[in-house]
């Protein structure tokens, strides 16, 4: 197969292309942006369950481990009456026990594998029916205290992730964030915290619905309007913001990640992009994502000067043993991509 | 591993949490409903097919004694047009040539793995485009006669499926009930009969809709008037119900689980539970469930007294060899439950 | 299992059954078509990407081969801005780099295998979006020259595949298919061309909408007198038609492929079946079809008098080592069937 050329090592034979558009396409060894954190998904909204023992979890940290990952976040502890943990405050809420301490396992596995533990704050659902996030506060007050007395002695517990889902519609959204930042720090000596929101872009459409993308969508002005205003409350209470990647089009990327950067630059924030490892493009919602688009949007996040890569997640979309098989050829893709740096 | 905490029997940790609480999740061991029984969906209406031969169904049906199942029903033996045995009068019909004979293959791997075996009955699909019922009774009433002729010698046919789905807005199925149950009795020597309606509860849904849930959805009161008018008029045709559980939120299935019984005794009906082993709340419909709501489900039908669990459906959700690599989790999780018993 | 009759070789046991309908469906020896082309759907509008290396691409020509496929077709070579090879043209106008050269990776392996390979135009997506064929002649007027200037040397490269799909509502789209077919047909010293259009049957609806099936279907009067203006115009540009056979509902296949038939010989094309491996009747967009439902396509297509059989597409639904485990089921019951003639 000597004949098939990759294509990246061979800009030579390009002649008439625009010098701008081939230097971000070719020079890719010098514009790589490496995945070294992942969500897991457990207590999901939208993907479905793949029932793994604590066996099939430890071999998923290994495979974690062996691409580079140092940073595991849950996304989020508990989902209306569903939890990871038997919280005493959420149980005497009505939520269901769980079969397993899933948090217990994962800070183990943290530990055991060298990784930083994100904890997810609990989501009522409440806030999804009704726009409100009074219910999220008034819980993760109870859950925050609990979880920090019960996890807080495990070396790998490093930090919170805020998991309430926003984009630019949910204003009301900073003082939840500002109260519940605080409060994470504050019981932790400061561990940092960190946001996920998406970007209200074409792609924005629900999971369960019939559609794949909607004409209403934001401009890149108003999404920095209306962003600087949140990102100027929330400061303080949110050390990094990881803006899911996957509701714009891809040669969308440049120009919205650019005004996340200054942005996050603005307010001494880090700025992550939360790399969307499933495909928003096709009716089965969802699958793994082709290789090419993930490797454009990391690139793009490279380009854009962020500071750390997180998907959204490994254990379905880019593990050797997911449910899916494509899952493990996006593995080896990616590491075939690695191993070529 | 060892730090690892299973849950179940850790109850003495939790102070504060109510008791009755505690008693419905921490005691499993006396509350425990083992699956006993399982559809055998092919001529399916909306679970894509395996394509398996004469060896994967053998395979599976080991797969099924390994873990009690001692019953099998087969869903339907034909949906319009498309048949499982070479039935002389639907072929007249216009139903298409089967190229496998699947009743005579599935009696005898009952026959030969000691299950009893329950023959659907044949669905024109009419029914689902008109809401009449007069289709399924003209066809069955041939249907039934031919089959007890053509396969009564076997001693695995062990009953009849009585395989039209109804709810409550179904009540012309009553005398399609009685005139069909009736027959399949007559012919058989009274063989037993069942069927497996759905309860209108929020995610009674159209599979291929965008949609997961409705907000019109039926009160238990609502619900006990109506069914009981429909268990009145079907009393003495069918000797079992089993009530798909999959339509209701999980905090809705003692409610609804108790009337059921209430319902199903004073008839003199047996009181069985189709567990539902896919997961409704997913955009793909539909993949195996989350272990954690199938032992939600189970358990609740133990607490209500039920009197057998079947499951809708072993060979996608919860088979070892499935297509859908999460259900083979799904059965170690299930073997992982019973071994602890 | 010996009991287990295969049905196929039992025709005599089934008396009082019309003849006409037997010897369509017992007598299949002498009713076999069989596929010996596929696509290859690299740049998908609707299939999840699969994430293959070379390697696995080599070992999916080889299962090809297996099964007696002689014909592979470049379903498109781009699709917006994803691109199959990096055209100097399609750069300029702001595609991406691809990573890999699959035309010439499947040129190649299609001349170790033995193959012909159909390169497929390049679809801008303005058409889908704006029903103006315009841009398509546009590009792909640069796109036939660039093609074969660079990949012309292949004795694989066999002939064109006119990738726009249409059905009778888009007549615009004979200018289009003239143009670029006698230009393709210029450039390589008369390579020969096809279409692949779809009929507006029930099951026409979009694969990312909540529907199965649709009520506004076309009837076969109507086909055939659209269709009948489309072949006169296009006749000497396209050499064969290839229309879906999903569309329709099974019993209406002999009727609408008897017209695709008479019309193919009144204007001198080829009439050849693409015969979708995938279910159109299920909730999940797509995965692969039942195979007793593949067969009755396929005879209908041998009943018709039809000239070849290709597939949408091996690799996702007939492959042994496709995602979808149901895949490698349905290959084997193929081998089988091909195997008993």
């Amino acid at each position: 197969m000597s004949k098939i050329t990759n294509v990246a090592g061979n800009a030579s034979g390009s002649e008439g292309v625009k010098e701008d558009m081939l230097l971000v396409h070719y020079n890719y060894k010098t514009n790589v942006m490496l995945i070294t954190g992942t969500f897991l998904d457990e207590i999901s909204h939208d993907i479905p369950h793949q029932n793994w023992s604590e066996k099939e979890w430890e071999q998923d940290f290994r495979h974690m481990q062996a691409m580079g990952i140092d940073t595991v976040i849950l996304i989020r502890s508990g989902y209306r009456r569903f939890i990871t943990y038997p919280s005493a405050y959420l149980l005497q809420q009505g939520c269901y026990q769980p079969p397993v301490d899933l948090v217990e396992l994962f800070l183990t596995l943290a530990g055991k594998y060298g990784m930083r533990f994100y904890f997810g704050l609990y989501d009522s659902g409440r806030y999804w029916d009704t726009g409100n996030m009074q219910h999220e506060i008034d819980h993760n007050r109870y859950v925050i205290d609990e979880v920090w007395q019960r996890y807080g002695h495990h070396s790998s517990f490093g930090g919170w992730y805020l998991s309430m889902e926003i984009s630019r519609k949910t204003r009301g959204a900073i003082e939840a964030f500002r109260t519940l930042g605080m409060q994470c720090k504050q019981v932790s000596n400061g561990l940092p915290t960190f946001i996920s929101p998406w970007i209200d872009g074409k792609k924005a459409v629900m999971a369960a619905s019939g559609q794949l993308s909607k004409a209403d969508t934001v401009s890149i002005q108003e999404h920095e309007r209306e962003w600087n205003e949140i990102f100027d409350g929330v400061q303080g209470a949110v050390d990094a913001v990881a803006f899911q990647d996957g509701h714009i089009d891809f040669h969308e990327l440049d120009a919205f990640f650019r005004v996340n950067k200054q942005m996050a630059d603005r307010y001494g924030m880090q700025c992550w992009t939360n790399a969307e490892s499933f495909d928003r493009d096709m009716p089965i919602k969802f699958l793994p994502i082709k290789w090419e688009k993930l490797r454009l949007k990391l690139e793009a996040a490279r380009r854009a000067g962020y500071d750390k890569a997180i998907t959204f997640e490994f254990s379905h979309f880019m593990s050797p043993q997911s449910m899916y098989p494509s899952a493990a050829h996006l593995y080896n893709r990616y590491m075939d991509y690695k191993a070529s740096l």
